[in-house]
């Protein structure tokens, strides 16, 4: 698995069943939504933009996409830190054939630009390492079939090795007939 | 992350935060529960037990322990799939450093002996793959803190690459006063 095969794989719509665990209260979450992943071409004006902003050499990057997710249903409609749609232009700058940088035009827990590091393990799983102001999060993603994916994130607090909260998410393609 | 730094780490009593996706019919299930993993001797009568039964050379085998889980609450109680307490030996039977075999007592998925193949991936993540009659599981167990594991299974068709359903748990060391 390398990252063009990862991006490619990864390019269409999912059905995502998401939960999520907040250790310290031991509440569960649960959420149903659509997510698409289209690749952008390296010309694309969202990802000019997005280079623009963080000063990033346009020749070092590969396989850029953009990510648009809807929540379907929430069991916590209530809760006002939940966004509930959202969309983001992901550029990675490869290092080697393993790791590099992934630019964000938004971030996964806070909602602001980010700079992760990625790489990928010995069996192809992704992992995605994101330092904001307040905590780090570290995002699992792994094929376990060819329209299955799973997506873990642990979020920890910047300072010692508290854990916060965890999630876990199928995603299973949507075939369009 | 070696086999017996594993055992070593997961030692204790837990807490378990997990849960269910059934993918066909976009169920979620919450189960709340208390595991203890203790590390057993090699001449333990129960680890001599499984090995009797499985064929097993007893020179082989490494850091064998017994697993131990209750459910404290379950959101389907009329489940009658569910099985909410139980206990099993496993005992590893390293081949090389980083992978072996692992005999279970009492399967995961089905309430049978089985034989799983272990794996450590680059960052230190277990993989266990268990083939049982109808499906097989891979489980993937991970630290993220000292206090801190998380799991994952996906149980698949035994033929095709169905996937049926996946789960996820975070774990929070119970800490004794």
């Amino acid at each position: 698995m390398n990252l063009t095969s990862f991006v490619e794989r990864s390019a269409g719509t999912w059905r995502s069943m998401r939960s999520g665990h907040s250790l310290a209260f031991q509440q569960f979450e649960e959420v149903l939504s659509q997510i698409t992943i289209e690749q952008l071409t390296s010309h694309d004006q969202r990802v000019l933009d997005l280079l623009e902003s963080t000063s990033q050499d346009p020749a070092l990057i590969q396989s850029p996409f953009r990510m648009e997710w809807s929540a379907e249903s929430d069991w916590e409609p209530d809760d006002p830190s939940e966004v509930s749609s959202g969309s983001c232009v992901l550029v990675p700058v490869p290092e080697d054939q393993t790791s590099g940088a992934l630019l964000r035009s938004v971030g996964y827990a806070e909602a602001e630009q980010a700079i992760s590091q990625y790489r990928f393990l010995s069996d192809g799983t992704f992992v995605l390492t994101t330092k904001y102001g307040q905590s780090i999060a570290e995002e699992r993603i792994w094929f376990v079939s060819e329209h299955v994916r799973c997506r873990s994130s642990v979020l920890r607090t910047s300072e010692g090795s508290g854990v916060l909260q965890t999630s876990f998410a199928s995603e299973v393609r949507r075939l369009t007939l």
